[in-house]
């Protein structure tokens, strides 16, 4: 099995590094000292310290909106310096470079059909490794490499059981009732469910669905925030094709009572309309 | 009427989406899948939800500093899915893309001379278009195709009337008061307010104008912070020409007694000093 | 004695700006102003205001893993306006543009047979200085000048008495007891102290070093995080070469019953373990 991912010489940034310290800033500079070509790009480095899964999903839902052969290095790593293994991902056109816990799982099961590389080669790292900065010592400089059309291959050896990381998935119990659940509460109070367009599709034939997030029931499901009005809420498909609640011009957050965070896994019901009284 | 803005290839950046979510990597992402080559600046993401009035200060401010044939994508955007037009705006050299609701009108009230288009080829936008975020699907395109010489005309239809956004400004009241209010407070806890340079000219002759903002009075103008001791307040004009109200090494918002955000719109007194009494 | 430094067309940006205001992008656009292929990259912006010793910790620590030939800029100007000196320093292969307060001391101090310049010449600045935002007006437009091959000879006259900053050094106080303190926090709560792996190694022999803060008392020296038990503290050295205090998938400043900005300045000891009880 080969690669055959050609590199855009784009390279996107995830961590849970923060903007205070100059970890990213860091990674940054080893980058550009192997690849001084490098586009790099910031997709979020202020994910809740060792979330795999915030990290996991940022990944899927981002990835395909970068150019084919793109290297996206990820380092979300509560294991550094333990056991867990170094990893280059190649999967759907693009190339993922990062720690062996999940962080790419839901690419690969989504998308199929990857190849995955346990990194060995110490001569595509810094010279020196640090046990506690992979993300400096290993995972950039293995990006500059791969920006630079190093093929994976040679960078380690081949492996069939990456770290799985199953990402919650709604459930249908029983006719008309599907369960779900907020995975995340974005800037502007949204809260967004792990439902997709694909799971509400029994949902939206004749009658309208309804909504049900702890106390708060929603009729049907809108287009766009200002399809009600200003301070109501509603339920639409968001951007990325997920279920959300929101508020046109308001923060659904903060109809709960409750603060952001909080919120995340709390369950979301999704009834048929004959079924809700 | 057309454009003769010949791009530098230089996109910047401006949204209410912070830096939490993978919004704004997103749309590089986008950026970066047309025009490789684009060299893209974030300008500021953390505006308050839904705040026209802050983003179309900061691009009043900030556009000047870059190159021209710059191409300012920014996406504070309330409306959207609704009935508000996209936009391309060409005026002082430089091309401006986001929603019509008036981000853009300070530059075309300030430097003249537009020339504003309706957005509607979509050739230029993704394949598909969500409800909820143009900025992905319509404007990071957009200004993507600028970046790289597409003439704006092409991409929709001049229109004559966009959005106003008319900004607070500076009221003359009698002879030698001149009344405005704060519009911003930065970082450092320096009160910015809407009295430019320009408004301030009469106040500027033999006598020393005075400064009030609530009960705190300032006499005179300085150049610069250290004008005065330490932990003293002054007046000054900022560096891009307007008034504030500060204090050498220490937090003017602080000294209201008042957090910084609910400071804005308070209202700001120049007096001449022999009307101080 | 000449510069000879080629420029690597890097500009890394350091300020305690925040991400609020446009600054940093205003910088931006003045830098590529000027050089248009001026390849940019963020270190933090959010230095506590006025923090020079932050700052240069940063620097410090970060410059190493950039290109040689890289021109850092730094902004953090409490004396902005006022009469200190704006400098490039060019020292271990790398250029440093900001003001003379001891922000590029410690790379002086660490790396030697730096070359000191006072920024003297206003063909390199803008056409007009404000007296509240050098970094805009000054230390950009330089540093962009610079990252295009200008020699900073050209640019003013060598200064021999730059600004020192006294970084908090370990004290040894009698055999076998090291005393140094924290210096950072970072966003995983880890308490990196300013004892670095050469003050350490009359400690790391037969006997196993004990390390103190306040009530908290760790004994040995660990690889990595994962090398003690979840929850569990250690002392390791960290990936820049300091002693750290972290907790294991836990936030070590939390352990202190403190605030992380609190513990900046509280003394860390290190015994010889023999000496413990």
């Amino acid at each position: 099995m080969t690669f055959t991912i050609k590199p855009s010489g784009v390279i996107t940034l995830l961590s849970d590094f923060g903007w205070d310290d100059p970890y990213v800033g860091v990674m940054k500079g080893v980058i550009l000292s192997i690849n001084q070509r490098a586009n790099m790009v910031d997709l979020a480095h202020t994910v809740e310290a060792g979330s795999v899964l915030n990290g996991a999903l940022i990944i899927l839902e981002a990835f395909p909106f970068f150019p084919e052969g793109t290297v996206h290095v990820a380092v979300i790593d509560p294991g550094v310096g333990g056991e867990r293994r170094p990893l280059v991902v190649g999967v759907a056109g693009h190339l993922f470079v990062g720690p062996d816990n999940g962080l790419f799982w839901p690419v690969l099961e989504t998308h199929g059909k990857g190849h995955v590389i346990h990194l060995k080669e110490s001569r595509y790292f810094l010279d020196s490794i640090s046990h506690t900065f992979h993300g400096r010592d290993v995972f950039a400089p293995v990006a500059a490499h791969l920006s630079m059309g190093v093929d994976p291959n040679q960078m380690g050896v081949t492996i069939k059981d990456p770290v799985p990381l199953p990402l919650p998935k709604p459930g249908e119990r029983g006719e008309g009732l599907l369960k779900g659940q907020i995975i995340r509460v974005d800037r502007f109070g949204n809260l967004i469910t792990n439902i997709h367009l694909n799971d509400l599709k029994p949902f939206l034939g004749a009658e309208t669905p309804i909504v049900q997030v702890g106390p708060i029931v929603v009729h049907g499901l809108h287009k766009t925030y200002s399809d009600v009005s200003k301070g109501e809420r509603l339920a639409l498909l968001g951007s990325f094709g997920y279920l959300e609640i929101s508020v046109n011009m308001g923060r659904a957050c903060d109809q709960m009572g409750l603060e952001g965070k909080k919120l995340l896994g709390e369950e979301v019901k999704v009834f048929k309309s004959k079924e809700t009284s």
